[in-house]
């Protein structure tokens, strides 16, 4: 697309080393250790029989994710959000991105009434959070639902997941579209585009910000195409490791 | 681009009936009273020379944003978040988008350092709430920067304003693109999509998420076309209503 | 009383314009848009059937009441209550008079299991808004038992409401006593009294405050007599809209 | 006024036991234990040179008070307000109160820059328990002030001081107007007012409340003459106890 | 063990003068105000029939306690803790500490099910406020138990109570082991411990601190001696104090 | 001490595998990831120049940390802090902890006005978290302290750690004294006890808590020996990891 090198030497199409830990965490019934380059997030699928009160008796489960940032995840420290006494306005909005990504692959009639509860929680930032917590999360519950298989908790033969689920954050930086943005260019971008896509290539949040100019049918058609092609390559590197033995 | 017709009547490009009143507010420097069919909200703007600590000496304006909903504007009561004290995830997350939505048609340069706080209060809800929110704070805005340059806070020839702004939810509702959905629409939407547009027609936001199924390309390009010509109407109707004398 | 005038031209005695829009919210079992001059309070009843789990199998019902004003329903815009995560002192005391208020002309055992919350928002103030509130709480309340009992949650022959009542602001300006209060003159009131009185002119509430210096008896007979006769005329007007079709 | 008898033995117009032990506290710059019967209300005064920020450079003092109850001095135990995280309305109310009686009897002025804070805790609670809280929070504050002009922190001649104040609740119990009611009388009570009272006999505040049937003219002058008779005997015990020495 | 003497004239290993007033509280089930020197806490116990939800049906009962100090305990007034939304660490973990010391002494099976609940509320406040609340709080929970038996809650035969409870904080102060260390001694100590004993001599907790220096296993001994002398003091005051008639 | 062996084969005075990572962080100044067999806690330091304000101009510095789990760092998923808008008792109580155990080998005066904040975040739990914490916070906080020196925060001679500090858990479990308790084993403890001991052998802390049956002076002083072994070999190994490279 482009023969612009960034300051970490990728082309503009280029994503960061991408890594997935999967069962990290020997207690939760999935998890996944995600790498976006420096920015690390670890995913965990807590599994619950039984579902809030609320739906009690529908027949369908829930699924529902939280986001968090270690305080000194980020290059300065910032506040814990249980010690000012209340969660931010950008923590909430991504809680419920990751949750709404989720359920859009999930068939809530075959998961039974069971819940599932999604945490990511970053350990280092370096842009891209929200995407490699939604890409992780998929790994984590994916996990989470083989156990509840294995388990009986879920019959044999239904099957929850009716897709796969990816993210990754696109934008206009210094006038070039570009994929899988750092911070340092999320940071100075005209526009951030956080776009969540299928593994069959369909799209499940378009969530596009000018930050500075607004932008134009011609650039939005640009960003989409990098999103779909990142998205792909993320949704393979998934079935890869969801593929291995846990 | 139909000749279904909704439960109203409308067509599917179609807008609810539409109307701005300007200075509702007695005391407040700007305000405006939108209505999208049923769905109230009530925008005031608050200008205060100065800016906040972390801004000062920079010679930048700021403008930001609050969302509520009155208890009773739904049709089932809803516990005040001053009572439960906290606010929601997804009125922090308007909060944010309206805010947002300002600040990209908004040169803090030329507003010097003045502060502008818009409330959108939400009297009534029949859904397309934080479109109307955003629509109606533009006018509300506008006012305040005329009453801010009458009273001498801002230069006589400086234009803090570059564009209009306004915003226009879509939607796929039974497989059929439509425009400004209503609250019974939205509920049933396959994919909700709102659209932040400016007055030349440049995108400032693109928020679509699939409630149900995943959208493809062309379903996301149609919804744009629907959400372009709404917005074209709207930024239409803002500024015959600010030719008028206050 | 006196010959003096006001500010606003109005006599000691004199009430500001009261007007009341019944029916104001599409959405309510009840609800009232009451303007004492510049001030203004949208008033809803919510009715539904049920007692909050203390109250259940007494046989008798529950109205409470809750007040709030728009960020920039003042001259200063305040900081909102929700975001300050706590309620303050004024809001809470304003809450508990109106409820107290009305449920001294509700008959709970008439009411039967149900519950109706009345919320006051102020979206203007200038003086009054407890009082203005009560007067339109009233209205909106009577509207949600029409309501209740067109749909049959209340007995056809029930009487839940024993009496009207409404409330008015009287005070000692400038050593006159006067009624109905606006901002600029509470302000600088040497006393200031909020009197809650019903339609057949007995007393609900007497709250009789010295801003500066002390009252005696004399003064206080005399801010009694002008709050009962403004009482008066808003029992009639209150009746008159309540007597016009909603 | 009746030669009923009440279970306590007393006439209606007879008020409980009333002590106020001076300087309880050994550490706050004024203090004082008070009994009305049961009730025990801890009052102290401290004392602190300087005023908040809004104030400083005024030349004027401040005075404010904070009610709470301790857990268990109820007849069941109640929940920590503390440990609820947030304060209940009638917290505030009577705190509100508290803070408005003081100040009708201080001369901002003649306190100069000072701040004067009154904790009124109660340890026990029988019924009046606001109106302990006012008497004895002004023995405390006299207390402080004396201390201060000891201390050299209040000029020798100034006078904060204009009157003393103290309160009583009175109310209409059985149809009998009653002074000083105890917690069975109150919780029974038809008509329950608090009035607070200067040295001098004026009005401070008079706050009426029709627990049941609405009031009228003849009953509130029968409330306030036995209010103004039992106030005038505690302004008495004040001046006595006062006297002492510390 | 020295023959220095302390600012009060004490030896090394002497007490504060220790008084404990049974049945302060008319109200509460059982209830003591102690005295450690100017140091004064109230301890009350609330009995309730029934256990917390997620103890139902297991046979055994509840033993709680909460923590607090007045806001003008102290020598410069503290803002209360309902005031600031939230409940400090300090207080967290006496009140921790108070109901870890008060279980290690009950037979939860012969309670029953039933709750009591222990409030220390510090009045007065002069070093040693948490050693003086378990020592007190034992006494109210005595009494409780008591009258639990009297109104037949509990077993005739049942001992709930298997050991007395008690606490005393000891110091290495300008080099010499000390014994209830007064605030101003506690606030120089090099090392502070608290230490809650049983009425026969066995340890509940030891919780030793190094403030200044750390200490070395002589120092520790040497401690946990006066600690144990001072102890069993106060077990033989509990003891006197509970065979008097309540 | 015992030839017993225990569920995962140790004997009872062996610790788990122990093992540290320094600089696991990428962003902060000093940062450690240490683990006690599956225990794993992320331990970061935070530096920054200057102090908060009630220590400004007094030459010393300060430290403070901050401990917290991950929500589902336990067997069953935790809600967070932050969702429940208050930190829970245990939180603030380890938090504390750490601090002051720190702050016990730290010189502030050395440390020039500066902050170091640690923060522990528990991302797998089984048992020990806290001891765990506190040994690997003095890692993350030598490593911070260099870095300091090499930016020239500190000066280059000054040495504001005067000791090291590492921490163990032991317990007796089933009347066998063991050290480094894992989860299952701390559940079923008679007695717990937290030591913290410089790396010179000197104790900064014993907590010690009888769970079920009180302990006597042979007990405690078999656990004082187990700690002072563990903590020995965690000094030796902290003296290892900071003496390679970073």
């Amino acid at each position: 697309m482009s023969d612009l090198t960034r300051a970490d030497g990728r082309t503009p199409e280029q994503m960061r080393a991408v890594t997935i830990e999967r069962g990290w965490s020997e207690q939760a019934e999935g998890s996944a250790l995600i790498s976006f380059g420096r920015t690390k997030v670890l995913c965990t699928a807590s599994f619950t029989p039984g579902v809030p009160r609320w739906l009690t008796g529908k027949g369908t489960g829930w699924v529902t994710a939280e986001y968090a940032m270690l305080p000194r995840s980020t290059n300065d420290r910032m506040q814990r959000e249980s010690v000012r006494g209340k969660i931010g306005g950008r923590t909430h909005e991504i809680s419920r991105l990751i949750g709404r990504s989720l359920r859009a692959v999930i068939d809530t009639k075959a998961l039974g009434e069971n819940t599932i509860v999604i945490d990511c929680d970053v350990l280092q930032a370096d842009g891209g959070t929200r995407t490699a917590s939604i890409t992780g999360a998929y790994v984590a519950l994916a996990e989470a639902i083989s156990w509840a298989r294995a388990e009986g908790h879920i019959a044999k033969k239904a099957q929850p997941l009716k897709d796969s689920v990816a993210a990754v954050s696109v934008g206009i930086v210094g006038g070039t579209p570009m994929s899988d943005l750092a911070y340092v260019e999320d940071s100075r971008a005209e526009t951030d585009m956080n776009v969540v896509v299928t593994g069959s290539g369909d799209f499940v949040e378009v969530q596009g910000t000018a930050e500075g100019v607004p932008f134009n049918r011609a650039e939005l058609d640009a960003l989409l195409d990098l999103a779909l092609a990142s998205a792909s390559e993320l949704s393979e590197l998934q079935r890869a490791v969801l593929s291995e033995a846990a």
